[in-house]
Order: C-alpha cells, then structure tokens, then sequence
C-alpha cells in the first residue's frame, strides 16, 4: 500500500510499504477513505523540531471502513465506516473514565494515517462507527471530526463557551476556526475571532464569529480590552502554539476567566509571577477528541455543522507533497487526501 | 500609634507613626484588634525580593473595630468589629461581581496592618461586619480568616475539592494547613498533606488530613502515585511558590485534574511543552478571600472551624521582630500580633 514519510524538512514522499496486520487482538485494520495534512505535521516540515535522523511515518486524522478486526474487539465490525481520534485510548482506565482519554494509562498516539490502510490499536476505545455510508460533505466533516474539529471544540469546552459568554480565539488555522464553530453551537454570545487573513475571516464569519480583530500581540490585546470595557475576555481559546499567541490568550482574559491551549507548545515558557497575578483558569493539552465524537457524528449527520469547511484543498494521496506545500505557503487553510 | 516597619531582611522595626484618618469618602478607619505575620512577609524577610532602598510599612491581615467612616460607606458603621481581606475591592464592578474581588478594576492591596489603626479604603466592598464581640479564640480565627484561610479554601475550591475526590496539599504553612480544613470541609473523602515537620502533621491531621506523605520532589510524586493507583490527585493544593512545589503539584495531578496554586510565585518558570503534556487545570492567585468571608464569619461564631489553630504563638505589637523571627526559624507556623 502507500504511505506517507518525512525524510525532513520540507521532504515528504509518498511509498509502497507492506498493508498492515492485526497484531494485537484489541486491534481493528482500516481501509481509509479520508485523511488530511495537520498543521501540527508543519512544525518538522519547517524544520522547528530539531534534528531528524530517519524518514518518519506521517498522518494521526482518519475516516475508515474496518477491514478486519482482532478477536477481542467487540464495538466495530469489518464494513463498518469509522472515525476515530488521533490519540488511543481504552475506554476504561480510571482517566479515560474522567474524561480524558487522550491521556489514557494505557493509549499513544496515532502516527501513520497518512496512507492506504491503518492499524487502530485499542479499536474498541478509539473507533466510534458512523451510522452508515457518508456522503463526500460528511466525508469531509468526518475527517475534520477526527482531530481539528475536537482540538477546537475541547479549548472552547475548557475556555467554558456558553451562554452570556465573550470568547476570543487566537489562531486562524484549522483548529481556531473549529473553535470558533465549537464556540458557537456551545452558545457562546460573542466570539471574537483574531485574524489577520481575508478567507479565513470570512470562514469564521460563516462559523459564527460576531468580530474580527486583525491586531496581534499587545496591540491585539488592547483592542481586545477596548472591546469588553477594559475587562477582558470570559474565556479565550489559544490555537498556536507559540509564545506570542500564548501571552495574547492569557492577556486578553479577564481575571478568573478561562484560557483553553491546544497550539502544540513550541518553546513557550510561563512566567510563575505573570500567571499568578493574571489568575486566569489555565487548561490545555492534547484533546480528548473521542469524548466528542458521537456527539459530532450525529451533528454531521444531521447536517447541523460543517467542519469540513475548513478544507479548502484535496489532494490524491500520491500528491500529498502538494498538499504540505499549499498548507505550508498559506495557499489552502488545511488539506484533505484521498487515499 | 505604633506600626510595623521593614528595614530591610531580617530588621524589623515598631516606630511611633500619624494615625490614619479618612481621605475618600468610601474610606473607613478601625482600631485594630488582631493582625499576624504572614509567610509572604518572610520572603522580603529572607532578603529573596529584591534590593530594598527603603523602609516599608507591613501586615495585610487584620480585624479591627470601625473607628470612623467616610460619608458614602453604608455596610459597616463606628463600633462594628470588622474582617476584611488583604485585597481591596469595590465589590461593584465586572470582576468583582465575577467572583474575582482580589483583582477588583479600582482595588489595590493592604499593606500596614501591622499596627494600631488602619485606613481602609473602599470599605463597604473589603469589609464585613462580624456579629459582634469575638472571643479570644474567635478573634484568632477572624485573624486567620482575613487571609490564610481565605488563601488555602480559595486553593482547595479552584483544585475541586469534593466529594469522592482525593486532595493533595503541597506546603505545611499556614495556607496549606488552611486548605487542608477546607478540602474537609468542602467535603473531600481523602486529604493527603506533603509535610515532614511533626507539629504540621499533627495540625494538618486535626483539621481533616487522612494521609500524610513526607517525601517530597520526584519521591513525593512517585509516593503519591503508589497512592492513587498510578493516577494521580484528582486535586492539588500548591501553597509554597517555588519552582519545585509547583511541579510536585503538577506532577502529582492526575490528567484532566484541578491544581489551585497560591504560593506566591518566586521564580518559577513553567515549560510550555511539559505543561501541556500535563494536561490539568491551573490556577491560583490573589486569593478572592472578601467573598468567602461571609461564610466564614458564620463558620466561626458557630464553632464549626478553628482555622486560628494556625497561630502557635502570639506577641504584642512591640515585640514584633520576634514573631518573624520565630516564624522564619520556624519555631512558631503563624504568629498573631496583640496591637
């Protein structure tokens, strides 16, 4: 089958390796239907993760029909069309149990679904089977689903969108806009997007954002201030990453106020003092996407949200290299592959 | 009257002073009952602040009798023995009515309790009325109530202490010991207190502690990881302020978890990777003691809590200096001050 490497910055390729097996008797194999380019893969084909010494599998967003599953495996069956999350997960540990999946005792993370076929680990916890055949929109919103979708949702989940609430996202990429999205079916009453980016903006628009701020860094964070009467955001969603946008989000909160991080932190450090006396609720991490999932696929097939949205480009799997360009040259807001 | 200077660290100095008198409207004016020695007053103490250039007027914690008050104050009247909290706060605005008076829009922070009177401002939003003449004992735990307990309870309600959760407290200080009886009270099922000094333990065992651990860094973690099952807290108190209390608490949480931390941070620098990968809840500050005083108050006159236990030794006024030397030699955990 194919497969998708990063030999190193900049260099993906796509080659034949050998279709994978059930190892495990908890394992599912998954014929892909759709995967997509994260803007987390950007970070190693910009070089920004230090040395790589080895050609590296690629690719944790994936929308399947189970092929074949082991013996122990009891909740998807060979035909079914799964979604599942870019973490592992049991489904029964005591954190899993808690709500966070994502650090489950005895997960990992999904690191090959850039291919033809996958195989699921833990299937029962990760996989979630849609109610049948989706259409190629739902295919798209699926594939969303997976990671980006679940990485915004959880931030403005933990930055506690609701009802009355002022929320600002920081980061126009795929994840802030699902956040945007996620702000807005959570009932947020105002959601502020901050984006410097035409089709962006007008993507957030059509997910419900009520405000645009172009300004970035402190002149971001004074707008921000001038726009809620010097207080602050509720609750503010980070979905960058870097120490810039992490200080936007923290700045632009309103003491007691809730900032939810999902940008993969790339040497960011928090100042002990700052953050005490900005008293903002600080959560973030890898999403416990799963969590969401059948709530998202019954969205999706409803027809109530189109996170798929947020792909403006789709590319052949043997064209992914295309596809990491355009993300990477901001030509495509994220990519979609088709295997 | 008489007030409290600091010199520098180690030179505390009681010298006779103006007595305060009402300058806004909204100010009141009260005769000092009961004011302590905070830990935070030892980290100037110990010289870890900074050059010091001049000498500065100290104590934020007090109960005093209103003596005078400006023409718009309402709430407390001449002859009310009254608590407030080292923050001033409005009571009125935003963040205030968000439950955040600590950092109220038009507040500021107390800092010459440590005398015979004391000016006030913004009364009716920092101050509370008692329900009249406390006993020794009472007056000891109003003391308490005007920070510490405030400080620890406001950590054990951000780390969700509760029913059915298990509560770590990191720090055997005033505050800790504090929010070990608030996580009792707030219903906790298991309170393990970090501490390795016998009259804490001893404390922290009658205000509510099941457990105690007297390991601390990567062996206190690992220790309270044995207990958890490999989990980790569903809460964590961190009421130190170091670099390493902060990542013990950090690390001694469970994924999804909740850390209040209140120590007030010196030095501390938080990775922004390993934060992540932690994936819990932080937050702490300026503790929003004014609003859980009312509560307090009535805590107190009904006997249900004796957080001024925290006071093991008690000196006049005068005799200042030496309760920061008992308390920095650790001999004393807090000291109340006779004005």
């Amino acid at each position: 089958m194919k497969a998708t490497f990063m030999y190193g910055p900049g260099d993906v390729r796509v080659e034949e390796v050998e279709r994978p097996t059930i190892v495990e008797p908890t394992d599912a194999v998954i014929k892909m239907l759709s995967t997509c380019v994260c803007g987390s893969d950007l970070w190693p084909y910009r070089g920004l993760e230090g040395e790589q010494t080895e050609p590296r599998r690629m690719g944790h967003e994936y929308v399947g029909v189970v092929e074949e599953i082991g013996s122990d495996v009891k909740t998807v069956k060979p035909g079914d069309v799964v979604v599942g999350s870019f973490c592992l997960s049991d489904g029964t540990c005591a954190v899993c149990e808690g709500g966070y999946p994502s650090r489950c005792m005895h997960g990992g993370f999904v690191g090959e679904a850039q291919a033809q076929y996958l195989r699921v680990p833990l299937a029962d916890g990760t996989l979630v089977a849609t109610p049948g055949e989706p259409t190629e929109e739902q295919l798209a919103d699926l594939t969303a689903a997976s990671d980006v979708l679940g990485t915004g949702w959880f931030a403005a989940d933990e930055a506690q969108a609701g009802p009355g609430k002022t929320i600002v996202v920081v980061g126009d990429g795929a994840v802030g806009l699902s956040a945007v999205l996620a702000a807005k079916q959570l009932g947020a009453s105002r959601i502020i997007a901050m984006s410097r980016h035409a089709d962006r903006q007008a993507l957030a628009r059509e997910f419900g954002a009520t405000d645009i701020v172009e300004e970035r860094g402190e002149a971001g964070v004074a707008k921000i201030m001038e726009m809620t009467n010097g207080v602050g955001a509720d609750g503010v969603v980070e979905a960058v990453g870097t120490q810039e946008s992490m200080m936007q989000a923290i700045s632009a909160c309103r003491p007691g106020g809730y900032v939810g991080y999902v940008g993969v932190s790339h040497g960011v450090q928090l100042d002990g003092g700052q953050l005490f006396f900005s008293e903002v609720h600080l959560m973030g991490g890898p999403a416990p996407v799963r969590k969401y999932l059948p709530e998202f696929i019954d969205l999706i097939y409803k027809g109530e949200i189109h996170p798929g949205k947020v792909f403006t480009k789709t590319v052949d799997l043997d064209d992914i290299a295309e596809g990491y360009r355009a993300m990477d040259q901001r030509e495509a807001i994220k990519v979609r592959v088709r295997p």
